[in-house]
């Protein structure tokens, strides 16, 4: 088992990384579960009808638990679940002397997070994540759900108590569910760890080499460029805004395909990567051999340009409306190199010109 | 004009409590509002009607300014209204960098600054309270809305940027919302500030002695008996507890009423002090007076024993699912002497008898 620890302004926590470690909750929860005096269980659907049940078991001995559901899939990060959720803690008698257990992916994670953020002005909760790409958003305390006008407009920073990952629960996902989180720790690595970015390449050629015992050593690797930046800037006042790298253009064509499934979180990321490394290359604060990038991402099927059926347009009035753009001006984490992430707000007319360029597979600089 | 400084762990933010002061604010928020993109000024239709205007073209020449209101009353504090506000925050174009005054009493502000506090995972808030009872909840960072469950069962802490209280918006009040309003000012006395207490026993023979000049010593008082609490204990962990004097039974008689008007947020809180002087009395932890303190309250027509028509048993059911009970353990903050508080967790069968007693008009002590 591998174990980091968080450190936030005002709390730290731990994140175990193990094969079955789920069997082990009580004893790695340790004391945080003697003075709780419920635990409620939030799932989805299909997480919940494989590790639903053996979580409660796990838990029951300690403590009361219950279990909530709700469907699988991004509908659910609506603010009609999030109600139905908050109905769940107050018929179950939560106090804030209790716990409530994200089991799920990022909808479960940032669904539930919300929930017990605000549910008594604030209650612990544990994030125990089932996919790839959840290893991203379990850790950090970013919590929210999705208005009608937009992705995760509604949110509140809460850090989970505790972060337990097991990834026995991960053999389960299919290879679109580890391609897409996969795309988490390129990105972690491109912006922060060359020497991992350089380990990544060597080891990784098809999706498959993910799938290995590796995956604990990446993960821990990955969460730990998260944790480092996290600890610098908890409420992404300032360097937290670089893990948004790729995600400018990757959110807006998530958007503009309408969460539908036609386009992966991390396929998204993945096109936005080549697309900032070339914005960086043309705006010239960086030499980036983008064709070599594009070659390794292609060979793990990841897209390397915005789909040509979105308007250059449409994407960038996506843009606009994200939550890190500011009285309209779009902001691009660029990269100088691995390693080295760069804040831009940049011109609309240059981002149609290469939008258009890269849907057309053309580039100045490949 | 006063003025004091809430400290919390994160961040210190003023309070102006002047006769007029709303012209000033671009003055008093000063750079505050130099790097804010957009205002949104969210009202009730009373206070819009009030002051909304005058508010909005005051702000204009610093920032855009759009306003938008709820109607007046409890029921806003509302799911439904939380939506539509977060719906307005969107089509308004606000972003991180803008700012939403909360312009209004307790529901407006607690409302407001959930708003506020989840829009984007938080954006700056100001409050502009405009009744005498939100000289309590406009500082400290609660906010909140209601389940139909249960009330302020959804909220976060979130501390506004600024207070600007001009005391000129008071003069519209009925005496109901003063009386109200006062009643928490006494508790601030008796909680913390025994001088302060008896200097307002001297004073305030009838509701009519708050309504003067004085005002704005009366708050600058007790606000700074809030502003220390808070500064120990933003996130009630512990001695916050304390301001929730009067509040046990306070909660129940409110939540037992249906929040109709039957009985305001001051008379019942009026009525749950005298309730616990009379606990603290039984338990053998203090010697009150009880008779004393009550002809005061009765001077200024508060209630000062629950209502007969709601039953014990009712009120005991509702205490029991109040934020501050753990695990259906009811606790009371008690008084051993003004400046004095001790929180205890209190026997239900007690709890029957003294509040049968209560209402027959019949207790050991007095």
């Amino acid at each position: 088992m591998k174990q980091l620890t968080i450190n936030t302004s005002n709390q730290s926590y731990p994140v175990y990384i193990g094969n079955n470690i789920l069997e082990e909750a009580p004893d790695l929860l340790g004391s945080f579960l003697d003075d709780k005096s419920k635990a409620l269980i939030i799932s989805d659907t299909n997480v919940s009808e494989l590790y639903g049940d053996k979580l409660k078991r796990i838990l029951e001995p300690i403590l009361p638990v219950s279990i909530i559901t709700v469907p699988n899939g991004e509908h659910s990060k609506s603010m009609a679940s999030y109600e139905k959720l908050l109905t769940a803690c107050i018929e179950q008698g939560l106090d804030r002397q209790s716990v409530i257990f994200a089991l799920g992916g990022g909808v479960i994670g940032d669904l539930a997070g919300f929930s017990a953020a605000t549910y008594m002005r604030g209650i612990p909760f544990v994030q125990v994540p089932t996919t790839l790409l959840a290893h991203d958003s379990s850790v950090g305390g970013k919590t929210g759900i999705n208005h009608p006008l937009g992705k995760n407009l509604i949110g509140a920073f809460h850090q989970p108590s505790a972060v337990l990952y097991d990834t026995g629960t991960l053999t389960t996902l299919p290879d679109e569910e580890w391609r897409s989180g996969f795309a988490e720790m390129i990105k972690h690595a491109y912006i922060q760890d060359p020497d991992f970015l350089h380990w990544l390449k060597e080891n990784v050629k098809t999706i498959a080499d993910i799938k290995t015992d590796k995956i604990r050593q990446f993960l821990k690797r990955s969460i730990a460029v998260k944790a480092e930046i996290v600890k610098e800037d908890e409420r992404e006042a300032g360097i937290r805004a670089f893990l948004n790298f790729g995600h400018t253009l990757g959110h807006a064509l998530e958007k503009t395909s309408g969460y539908d499934g036609q386009i992966t979180h991390g396929e998204a990321v993945a096109a936005g990567m080549v697309f900032a490394m070339r914005l960086s290359n043309e705006l010239g604060i960086s030499a980036w051999n983008v064709s070599e990038e594009i070659n390794w991402l292609k060979s793990l099927n990841y897209p390397v340009e915005a789909p040509s059926q979105y308007s250059a347009q449409k994407l960038i009035n996506a843009m606009k409306k994200d939550k890190k753009a500011s009285a309209g001006n779009i902001k691009f984490v660029l990269l100088k190199e691995p390693g080295r992430p760069l804040l831009y707000t940049i011109d609309e007319k240059l981002l149609i010109e290469l939008l258009t360029n890269d849907q057309r597979g053309m580039t100045r600089n490949d």
